[in-house]
């Protein structure tokens, strides 16, 4: 008889997001009065930029004339893509990416839970707790044990390597849920650590294009030797808007090997043609207008909407005693609840008190339990409305 | 130290699609005069319909205001596609699917890829030989054993059950590569087989749009008894044109179990949830638009166009007295190589003496040797002109 993929069952369900919305619906009904300012979802808000938007009509046109119909797309990309890409989001740092280290994807989500395929299931996982919850549940699905480090307060939730081994790695900066954001030698100590244990990092850099401090690495292959022991995921979800367009990328440096020196770059390439199909043309063109002069523009105005979103969200709950991180080179913030609340407590009482939905930090793992975050992608004026009722409370 | 899967090791690089390509363009190379003509390729050429395009084009500008923008998509398609698909691939040919056993994707080739995550290692395949390589390839990434029925010219390439037992079963039908399509009392006697040994069937229907034959089914779920033992995979590309736009969708019965009882369905949401994230909100519109009594007029013509094409091809290789399979509902042609000659040879033979590119069958497996694929993908004019000049041999 078939026999179902039993690590499944060792899953927890995720109630997060869902008892966020059932607990908010529930008091909306209750209150049809009182208006409900929602600053819990990851999504953005803003449209996408007219670059994009023409680049994708221009395509879908392309599409309907057999002279520049395009059917299946090569599975790693098109070549116009992954030379802007090349270009612009390497060799601009210093940072030499081979064409066939970069594979084109549908988005960051799906690659960090796709990567899986290619190592073996005894690996030992380290992921960092709080944690984005893709990379422990697909690790549980293939049945890998998982160890955490932790993020607190006073290692400003970027955690230091530990002092056991581990065999891959998961490092998300800037960092969602914290908003904490990895400078080069924390990094650098992390790379050092995957190369004293042949272990491959997994560096998931979704939210680079929110960093403000020109300090800090937007690709962990600035830091010396990570070609050796690093796999990057990027996606163009929070830099573009293209949260329902669906586009990210990988890259797997050919020089990096696992025990017996295999080439993960041949195991992802060969997994890409066989589990995948290829990104859609239209949406790799839209993709490529990312780059473009005038996508730049209109890109860095969307970022900069929101960071200021953020640096209002920041400013108010700092000015009200709150032990605040993130929200500076990340659209995240992430603080302590005030009076020693739970992070459920604390979503209850911001909802009753001031009709603000956010997320309770304990649903990104142990660590995060008695801390929220709030996101910078609502509008300007829910959030701004948002904080002017939080600022109303006294949380000393 | 990072271990890989070790799996990927044991596959066949797959050289066939790569090995006529370089073998056509060294032809070429040697015999610039020459017209070579490409009868090979499973991709579509003709561009999308007017309607599908009008779709894109539409959704694309909501994506550019923020009264219409559209973030994340819900993991498993939206509603207005489900209900498009629900009541014309399944309500009117009398098949009930609810709502939430349906999921929507980028492709069936993806899907039939990822569906091995939720089941077990130790899961017998049965393939039947001549077989896509992505359910072969796929299952040896996961480590499975795989067993094969074997497709010959005596059962039409439509093996029956075999005597010994099996735990997952795939069936493409129509078939690719040899265009065979299986009829309700064969699939009715998997059918049997797989409630017999508590197998789940695997069912493949990309092709089904190529029908002619009006008592053949389209789906496995007109056959009694297949909810309990069936997924299916269905796909745009070769209905629709969407090779490049890239959307297909499975059905996952909700009363399907594996042993213990798990849930089937319940697995394939989580995977969906965790390891993807929805497919792009412009393409399901277009998806949809597929569905409009204009965007069926215009896809009907397509398939009779490219069907057209088939009928050429199966008349003129019949005339030459080949024995011939396929063709007639399917977009594929299959037939035996003449002078017992092996598919290589042929290749190198119709290649050299009338320069036309087809695929040697001995790359879709052990029983493809001495067969040859040919496709109706092609335009009118290069499949007549490619036909003219086959028809100058003579193969007696």
């Amino acid at each position: 008889m078939v026999k179902a993929n039993l690590h499944f069952l060792d899953l927890k369900d995720s109630y997060l997001f869902s008892t966020v919305r059932e607990k908010t619906e529930a008091y909306m009904k209750a209150h049809p009065e009182k208006e409900v300012l929602k600053l819990g979802v990851g999504d953005v808000t803003l449209p996408l930029v007219p670059a994009v938007i023409d680049a994708l009509e221009k395509a879908s046109a392309e599409m309907g004339d057999i002279k520049t119909f395009r059917g299946y797309p090569p599975e790693g990309g098109y070549a116009f893509l992954k030379k802007a890409i090349i270009e612009n989001d390497y060799a601009e740092r210093g940072v030499k990416i081979d064409d066939d280290e970069l594979f084109v994807s549908d988005g960051a989500k799906c690659d960090t839970g796709n990567i899986v395929d290619i190592f073996g299931p005894d690996n030992t996982v380290l992921v960092a707790d709080p944690v984005y919850p893709v990379y422990v549940d697909t690790n549980i699905m293939s049945g890998r044990k998982i160890k955490y480090v932790n993020g607190t307060a006073e290692n400003g939730f970027c955690p230091e390597p530990p002092d056991f081994p581990a065999d891959m790695i998961y490092i998300c900066s800037p960092n969602n849920p914290t908003g904490a954001a990895m400078d080069a030698k924390k990094l650098g100590r992390w790379v050092a650590y995957a190369k004293k244990h042949g272990a491959v990092i997994l560096f998931d850099s979704a939210y680079e294009a929110y960093i403000n401090d020109p300090s800090l690495p937007h690709s962990i292959y600035e830091i010396e030797g990570a070609k050796d022991c690093a796999i990057e995921f990027r996606s163009f979800s929070k830099t573009a808007g293209f949260t329902g367009v669906r586009c990210g990328y990988s890259v797997v440096p050919k020089t990096l090997k696992a025990e017996n020196g295999v080439s993960l770059n041949a195991l992802w390439a060969r997994r890409h043609a066989t589990k995948y199909n290829g990104t859609p043309y239209i949406v790799q063109r839209a993709a490529e207008a990312v780059y473009s002069d005038e996508g730049k523009k209109q890109i860095k105005a969307n970022i900069d909407y929101y960071m200021s979103n953020a640096a209002v969200i920041r400013k108010t709950l700092s000015d009200l005693g709150l032990t605040v991180f993130g929200g500076e080179n990340a659209p995240y913030i992430w603080f302590r609840c005030p009076f020693g609340m739970t992070s459920w407590e604390f979503f209850d009482y911001l909802l009753e008190k001031v009709q603000v939905a956010g997320t309770p930090g304990s649903g990104f793992g142990a660590m995060g339990e008695g801390y929220f975050r709030l996101t910078s992608f609502g509008s300007k004026e829910i959030t701004e409305k948002a904080l002017e009722r939080i600022s109303s409370l006294s949380f000393r």
